[in-house]
């Protein structure tokens, strides 16, 4: 009994730490968009203060999960949990790195005269936090159509990427001297990209995780089986 | 007995498998380089039929990993094995993706005169096959030294796609016609850096797994950590 009081306390700590470094990941996401378009230097030094205590917590949380396995035959659901939370560690520890690469853009990027107004890749960015934010909650509510909700959201967010690529594109071939800023600028909406598969992949955990299933790489199905 | 050496057998079986993604992921980097530098469509086909492959396998290594993690009580190492084997098959998935993301830009680059001859785009190709099969093996072989060196090949990996993205960019700046092909071959280097990456944190676990320090965030001291 004892035993056993001692794995569920673990196993909350667990998620009390995933949801705070998903919180942390969402806000540096944030805070990375806002020093690009306030042009404030200062929101780029606390994103690299943020992504310290993301590495930390990471190391935490995978030194938690082992010590869950190690402990005496963590059930079957538990025991998927579990491998399933370690994934999603290296998830969110991917998701607060390229914010820091967002911040190395507008580092570059506010230093120059600003080349348009920025419309697309705020909306992006708050697609990918909210992406974040949702694929982490589905985890811990196990609530698949959240889950799935997320894995509709990557499409939107892959047609802002192609828009904002095409526009750009204009730009660089109009003016000659925009090359270089509209360079940043896209790999600053990949860097949003990329964010949404890695909340992406933290959705598609969630549904192998309740469901059983494996829907990694059947997601061309989704629209059959939805219910 | 028995069970023990079922246990062992089982954990072979990983290994093998792992070796055999490896090395489908290695290849469809190999392919898919060729088929931009010698303008081959088949070998395009050919590198989505892999990506099929290596979905499946994904699947299959994570499934054993847990059967290996249910049966009674692995001791702490193996239990490190297993969860740096699941990690590890998540990083060479995502490797053969990049493989197949370089199709989608060789697709549409063999289509128009190619704009300059390939150099440093082969010679990172070659680097990053290196480092994925070097990764794996220092995994099997539990070599840390071999897993060191793959972490300073990452260092140039990134050197040469800046090399590769400064030239593009006077390409781009000389003449607005290359832009769009420029942009497409900028790309192929960040897969190409991001196979790097993927390979470096499989390095990065297995360095982990045989000296049970977490070096994941302190590379910097890798100069000093050395013997």
């Amino acid at each position: 009994m004892i035993v056993h009081r001692h794995f569920d306390e673990e196993l909350d700590l667990l998620k009390q730490k995933l949801v705070f470094m998903a919180s942390l990941a969402e806000s540096m996401i944030y805070k990375a968009i806002k020093s690009l378009i306030e042009r404030e230097d200062s929101l780029i030094q606390e994103v690299n203060k943020d992504e310290e205590k993301v590495n930390l917590l990471q190391i935490e949380i995978d030194e938690l999960c082992l010590r869950l396995l190690a402990l005496k035959q963590p059930m079957a659901t538990d025991l998927r949990f579990i491998t399933s939370a370690m994934k999603i560690n290296s998830e969110l520890e991917r998701i607060a790195d390229m914010a820091v690469n967002i911040t190395q853009r507008a580092a570059v990027l506010i230093k120059q005269p600003q080349l348009k107004p920025y419309i697309d890749i705020p909306r992006m960015a708050d697609l990918a936090q909210n992406m974040v934010k949702d694929s982490l909650d589905s985890f811990i509510k196990q609530d698949v159509d959240l889950a799935r909700s997320v894995l509709i959201r990557d499409d939107k967010i892959d047609a802002l990427k192609d828009q904002i690529f095409r526009e750009l594109l204009t730009f660089m071939i109009s003016d000659n001297s925009s090359i270089p800023r509209a360079l940043e600028l896209i790999l600053v909406s990949r860097h949003l990209e990329r964010i949404g598969d890695h909340a992406t992949n933290i959705a598609e955990d969630v549904i192998y995780l309740v469901q059983g299933k494996d829907i990694r790489h059947h997601i061309e199905e989704l629209g059959d089986r939805r219910k």
